[in-house]
């Protein structure tokens, strides 16, 4: 029998062009001239799957974008492992901030920089190639279903409905992904903790078309002030959000939990450095490594308005428009916080202006149990692959259908990512190390393994 | 000898069609892609200028857009008139408002549609029809000059340096330009007043790439929301403008002179409806026509920063800007505000994010003299063609150059305006009535038959 080293060096070059081919895919979830992009790359999954072993394969249309699914069935014995990817990316502007073209993936110094080559293309194919090891190295003893999305993206608005729908072909004892990060090359960790998050659009409206700005200026309040206004009536000066209830249902944690959420390294000075920033920021009272993992934060994500062309336009324009992102901790609820935030908004606004707020999607936040056989088996692998247990973590970013498959389908979640702080995801020059991509193969591959193990005793 | 409401009647196709000529090009002085139609236009002018019977039309390269500068000089015993016009123009965004395109002029219920039908080139084309017109009639008893400039919309960023060069060329009794509004097209009012300007870019940076609002959120500082707060802080709820030092050298109007002032008719209710709009807004203890004519503003004129795109992009962004322009009243100093607004920011700007300000250009407010010849020949002709003397009215405005003049060649300016609040200038659907564009085109005409008169009294 081949051992997954030897498997993955005679394999490498194949391996590669074939993620190539997924990222080439310009997938963008939230751009609707991409549709058909979505279906292609369901449909390069779907080939890959079966190439990798998968018995059955099927693509299933949705009200947005499709969702493919896989399973192989060995024996109602063994465990069955739900696998959950993504095939959607987020957009790439600005575009003239990429040192190579977004969809035209390219390895530069052992990193692979394209628009979804951690985020989640190449995570999510790591799972196709350990499958694909397992299979024709016949150590698979599990059962394996896949499910890939293509709307993680814009806060997988129909993948509810789609679990609610195929209860019964989804069920598993666990759902594994990697859509998140590790500590450093050679600190492991798992996820265990995951923000929720509320997503909204706000507009200000003021006059029905831009005016000149000397022969209104003075007389009609501009959208613009009034925006902004709200804006810096957000955060008080010790970075603490000032929507009224706002913080009400935030879990706090004890002393000795605090404690231990603070053992993870964090140096600031380095991670200073990486973002070229000169100090950091945030909510006085809690640590850096808190402030991301267990206290919630609001950002507004995109700001426009008037004229933003070259040179000067004096205007007063007739609308300006934000978009803001907050991001929840245990027991805050989405929909609550949407209502709080439009409520503070309408509270705030002058009547010389109108005020439209839309809630864009939400998600609930999560925290994984680490009791499980799952996580024990994952602790194993790591420890075999890397020399060293995984550290549990919590991530600030926000994977809102975790939460979804624990109500709806009732299986928990374990979150093995290989991504690294630098990947620049959602941002220009994304990239993923070739190293870690098959670093995650090797683990993957040796979780199943040992999750076998463990239920069989 | 035709008089003159015959000759426009019989020429008014060919006037109309020389006149749609010149707004078919897309003269934008701001966007460098359109640095030739500058030329077009300049060359357009010329000719038309010619055809006008100017005797000598030569075009005069500067380091920006070039100045077309023409005379007809009769005799020495005549007054000389210098007319000013710019044949630049705004952009035309968002353009997916206007409902013809901005540079295909159309005329439609009594009104140009076009990208400049207003300001400034049918303005500007009246004078040249009015020369046609005294030429070919054998009235014209005045010397007659032409300065028509392609930068006025970009601050005339090199016209001073012109008019020092060549100040005996330009030697003239008064300067005549039609770039502003009356009050009503029954209500004929003349400009004596005009604001200054201070047109400066903000640019706020923070971590040097747009980064994932989940994994740095609430550990990064913002730029948008620095940036939002600071604007925020331009005004209070008073509408006051609360840079420090900001009114030091606002000229102060006496008890009687604002009684005065606010004699022009100011119908508060179809304001407010024509810009679809609930209330005013603005510095209180003062009117409305107040704040825009006598007393100094402050608009953010475009803002800018992170995920503008369809749909949601959870992103920290890297960078935040805006656009701010004030306008200034006598004695404001554009320089002076300049650096108040620089200081007032950097003194808030925290030391989370980096400050830029860029002063992008400005000029100097104005108050015209009313007792001067060529403000009584104006009132006359007035009388002659609207029955009725015009109001004198301080406009909102600005236009830097006009300041310059005084300064720099010690000639006068008289404002002859026959756009409308209606014309949307700078706005999506320019528009100017027709029937005022051949109304100014007498009153300019007639103007110049006064003006011979009472110089030769």
């Amino acid at each position: 029998m081949e051992d997954i080293t030897t498997y993955l060096e005679k394999n490498s070059n194949r391996i590669m062009e074939e993620l190539f081919g997924l990222l080439k895919i310009p997938s963008i979830s939230s751009l609707s001239e991409h549709k058909d992009d979505m279906y292609r790359a369901a449909e390069y999954y779907k080939n890959a799957l079966l190439k990798a072993g998968m018995d059955k394969v099927e693509i299933f249309d949705t009200p947005g974008h499709p969702v493919v699914y896989a399973e192989k069935i060995l024996s109602p014995d063994f465990p069955t492992v739900l696998v959950y990817a993504h095939a959607d990316v987020m957009p790439v502007d600005p575009i003239e901030l990429w040192q190579s073209p977004p969809f035209e993936p390219e390895i530069r110094e052992g990193k692979i920089y394209a628009r979804g080559a951690d985020d989640d293309k190449g995570q999510g194919f790591m799972h196709v190639k350990a499958i694909e090891y397992l299979v024709n190295s016949r150590q698979l003893q599990c059962n394996v279903k896949f499910m890939i999305e293509g709307e993680e993206e814009i806060g997988s608005p129909h993948l509810e409905d789609f679990c609610q729908e195929h209860k019964d072909m989804l069920k598993a004892d666990i759902i594994l992904l990697s859509d998140t990060s590790m500590i450093a090359p050679d600190t492991p960790s798992i996820t265990v903790g995951l923000r929720g998050l509320a997503y909204i659009e706000v507009e200000v409206a003021g006059p029905n078309r831009d005016l000149h700005s000397g022969l209104y200026g003075g007389i009609v309040h501009n959208p613009i002030h009034v925006l902004s206004r709200m804006i810096g009536n957000l955060h008080d000066d010790h970075g603490r959000i000032i929507i009224p209830g706002f913080y009400d249902d935030v879990r706090e944690l004890s002393e000795e939990e605090r404690i231990e959420f603070n053992l993870a390294p964090f140096d600031e000075e380095s991670y200073k450095k990486s973002l070229g920033i000169n100090c950091l920021w945030g909510e006085s009272g809690f640590t850096p490594l808190e402030r991301i993992g267990i206290r919630p934060s609001l950002d507004v994500c995109g700001i426009w308005g008037g004229y933003t062309g070259e040179g000067s336009k004096t205007i007063l324009p007739s609308k300006a428009s934000a978009k803001v992102s907050m991001r929840l901790v245990p027991d805050q609820d989405p929909k609550k916080i949407a209502n709080l935030f439009e409520n503070y908004l309408h509270e705030m606004v002058p009547n010389t202006v109108k005020l439209k707020v839309t809630a864009l999607h939400g998600g609930y936040p999560y925290l994984a149990p680490t009791n499980i056989p799952a996580y024990k088996a994952a602790q194993k692998a790591y420890l075999k692959t890397f020399g060293k247990y995984p550290i549990p973590t919590c991530s600030g970013g926000s994977i809102p259908i975790i939460s979804t498959f624990d109500r709806v389908l009732g299986i928990k979640s374990l979150l093995l990512g290989f991504g690294l702080e630098s990947d620049a995801i959602h941002s220009p020059n994304e990239n993923f190390s070739v190293k870690n991509f098959f670093k995650g193969i090797e683990t993957i591959s040796e979780f199943y393994i040992q999750f076998a193990h463990i239920t069989k005793d």
